[in-house]
């Protein structure tokens, strides 16, 4: 609806994926919405994955022994997160929804992804102890985790070699969004686009679409164990 | 045993941390046993996380639209991998045990780490469609996941806050290592150091080096969905 806004963070090298075009029909059709959406397209911006010492501007608070989540912590406090950090800061802090489009690697999201996480949810910012899960800093905000899979639908079921996809969600819904108080939608996965039709991929897309239509009547779901492993 | 290779994959900025420790625990323990012992530290290495085109030397197989699993793959069958990724491989190939060192990053292990998973484990090299899962094409290799944490053994059971421990590690263990073929030994969890004392992290320590002193004789677990979910 006008006036909300949308933060896709997006992990595909290639602008003529299917991954990139799940993209590409969210920001039009968010945006036709009256929604204003922001993408951090990743690997466009080279997005530096690695959690280091150069995240801290200036001084370390303890400069013998660096530890990276103290660190993070005190500078995001006195503002001395590097730059590239508290624009995405920013982006998250100002979103009602952040989609996060990446196709699944090892079952779980790219590394650039992942330190997209790593970096940018530091302490202070999205968490500080006791405030995290149903208390932590990122309330009132929706997540969603869009992707492809290599692995097909059949393989992704309880019983199946690869177990219910849902298994995998876990780490990346429960772990990361419900630990700091982000509210999960449920997630939209493209199994296998490689191995289907051109007419099965452009479905896909239609079908992405239809659901961002009413996505802001959707309920998030009940993030706790029994939605994963019940 | 004298003649056994062993490989550490470790990430963390700090050599004085309990994953320094930990890492520098496991080198002389399992050299004293005879094992020749290769460590990759990846901070130190400024390990890439990314996966790019740059893993590809040479032309691309389709550079109208840029694949990065399939061309991967076709470079590995040509040789044509970068050489960092060849380094890796190697270390892989030579190993009988992967041991794996890290502080858990968000129910997974760090950005820089999980990047050495997408880029270093590739079509060809350790699983090849079927072979994957108990005909992985790491057969006969162990792996170890070695971790420390934030929270406390009290958030990670079942019940818990931050539900079984086990849960995280599905797609770790068997999404990754299960999927190329490689037995998986029991994780080693150090729960919380930052909270305890001096003492208890030096008991910590000596467990690891204990623990390892009889690892040869131990069996993988059972990696399948009970394991994890039960």
């Amino acid at each position: 609806p006008p006036g909300k806004k949308v933060l896709i963070v997006y992990a595909h090298q290639e602008p003529k994926s299917l991954n990139g075009s799940l993209k590409r029909v969210a920001v039009e059709e968010l945006s036709k919405q009256g929604c204003s959406v922001t993408v951090s397209d990743l690997y466009a911006m080279q997005f530096e994955p690695r959690a280091t010492r150069n995240d801290i501007v200036g001084c370390l608070h303890n400069s013998e022994e660096f530890n990276y989540g103290m660190e993070t912590w005190e500078a995001y406090k006195r503002g001395g997160l590097s730059s590239d950090l508290l624009e995405e800061q920013k982006k998250v802090q100002e979103a009602d929804l952040l989609i996060f489009q990446f196709p699944l690697y090892w079952f779980s999201m790219p590394a650039i992804m992942k330190g997209w996480m790593d970096r940018v949810l530091v302490q202070g910012f999205a968490h500080e102890f006791p405030n995290c899960y149903d208390s932590g800093l990122l309330q009132n905000k929706l997540a969603l985790f869009s992707f492809t899979t290599g692995g097909s639908r059949e393989m992704y079921v309880k019983g199946g070699i690869s177990g219910d996809i849902r298994y995998l969600l876990w780490p990346m819904q429960h772990g990361i969004m419900h630990f700091c108080g982000v509210k999960v939608l449920a997630p939209h996965i493209c199994f296998a686009p490689e191995y289907v039709s051109e007419e099965k991929r452009k479905e896909m897309l239609v079908a992405w679409a239809q659901r961002l239509k009413t996505l802001w009547k959707e309920e998030p779901i009940d993030c706790s164990p029994e939605w994963y492993f019940k």
